[in-house]
């Protein structure tokens, strides 16, 4: 009988979507749901974060509090949304200390009330290992979201910040690192109202698992130049590669029309923007490195497998 | 240092809202969160169910899905809502098998289609105990919603369907009677367009929970009659005080102007409707049987530190 382990959570997820209504299957492709709302869609999305899966061992409770708003809040970000309320539900072993609990909802609060975000609502529930499990709605312009789908060839592939919060945990083993991640929510804001983007996705997953989900959304492929990828302070050129298969950056990819993507580049968003690629007409995804030019496989973090490779 | 098996569930919960925004406080206190949307209100709920805490040995993953689904869209109904969407976060173990969880989902399709709402979104994770986070959206007419708060002393208190889902489910041991739950969708919405209701909630913490919920909420007593409350058939008379008691009924209490109590009881509300007392101006909470009168305790269910007695 096939297992989980086996299939890795993308196929789990795609299964799980042809079970339920064909209607929503492009909206369940998207960092969020989407509902009709007269001029604006709403946007909703969950996240679920595991103690075994999400957190460093010496990862606080605050810390942990943090990402589990902040990942949703990147979803909404990643659709050009502006988050109008977050729902937090919580399982908890009942030997769980009041304070631990205390600190875990002060995270929680700290990164809502960062980005202006009301918690709203939200469950507990007595569960053997610490599960978080957000929920975020936003809005957005119907005529500004943005998409997965869109990208054109000849469209540039831009990202905000920069990679390697994964390898920068490695080296320091510091929970903050992976953790305390800064959803883009002003800037996927202003991305949507600049006209400019055709389709956007947060790194969660890692930067090469998002160029696939995006060439598959849009039918297109992309080149994308290593030497152009920014990186944390503190790596080397020689991270490059592992950064672009490590998740957990949450930093937005998305494509830009060259003829609006001056004023786009010269605009301040409020954090880096760095023109890393092209899309292209044929399928393919290929990596530029130097002179040299090869695929860039699908390596992504995956649930129920981990990382492969 | 206080563990959250000394306080209980609505403890930690009060604990929780206090630490959040100040201005959610009266939204958190109802079945779902508030979003203003134009004419209507949006409602968002988010109902955590464990393999723990929710699930007898003996559940099929059909009966799980149904279950997980079910007891979110209770939320809406509760508030007089129309749902439009639903999302799952689904924890699970990686050696689940893909068979199992296709019975998971299609348990999770069933209930909602059978109240025609789409499966928008979700999220799936590794997590060593079965753990599935449901999230309800649901629209309301502002004029129309129903909240805890709003009864007044002389309303009549009364409840869709009957009492007993956990007794029946302990002589029987079927699991089917305690997850196999109809949430009143549109019985919600028949109340919520009528006019006539002035509180509402949904029984998921048992009856006498609830009671003391609609009290505490609109700062009124009630009088509950022990010989009117309706029980499952197969259960005894004797059964009542217990089955005031046990949670996972997910019938909908609320309380009626008694200038419109006629028209609402006389219309077809698609289930049985049936008045089980009064709200009076004392704070006090009786239960009439026969002749006597005694206090009915808040006696249901609460995670961390089970069952109170």
């Amino acid at each position: 009988m096939p297992k989980l382990s086996d299939a890795g959570e993308k196929a789990v997820i795609q299964h799980l979507i042809s079970l339920f209504d064909p209607k929503s299957l492009q909206d369940i492709g998207d960092d969020c749901a989407i509902l009709d709302s007269g001029d604006s869609f709403l946007l909703v999305t969950t996240d679920m974060i595991t103690r075994a899966t999400h957190m460093p061992e010496n990862a606080s409770p605050e810390d942990i509090g943090w990402y589990a708003a902040a990942v949703n809040l990147s979803d909404i970000a990643a659709m050009g949304g502006r988050p109008i309320g977050t729902l937090f539900a919580i399982g908890l072993p009942a030997d769980t200390e009041e304070e631990w609990l205390d600190r875990l909802a002060s995270g929680i609060h700290e990164c809502c009330s960062r980005y202006g975000v009301p918690v709203i609502g939200g469950d507990t529930k007595e569960n053997p290992s610490l599960t978080i499990s957000g929920t975020a709605v936003g809005r957005v312009p119907k005529s500004q979201i943005l998409r997965r789908s869109g990208a054109r060839p000849g469209d540039i592939l831009a990202m905000t910040g920069k990679l390697g919060r994964g390898i920068a945990w490695e080296l320091s083993g510091d929970a903050n690192a992976i953790l305390r991640v800064e959803p883009r929510v002003h800037e996927g804001q202003l991305l949507a109202e600049s006209g400019a983007v055709t389709s956007c996705i947060d790194m969660s997953d890692g930067l090469s698992a998002s160029v696939h989900h995006l060439s598959k959304a849009g039918n297109v492929g992309f080149s994308v130049e290593a030497d152009r990828l920014p990186l944390l302070d503190g790596l080397k050129a020689s991270d490059r590669e592992k950064a672009m298969h490590w998740g957990g950056d949450y930093e937005l990819l998305f494509t830009v029309n060259p003829k609006k993507a001056d004023s786009l580049f010269q605009s301040d968003l409020g954090c880096p923007v760095t023109g890393i690629g092209t899309v292209t007409e044929d399928k393919a995804i290929m990596l530029l490195k130097g002179d040299g030019k090869k695929h860039l496989p699908d390596r992504g973090y995956e649930h129920f497998r981990g990382a492969r490779s």
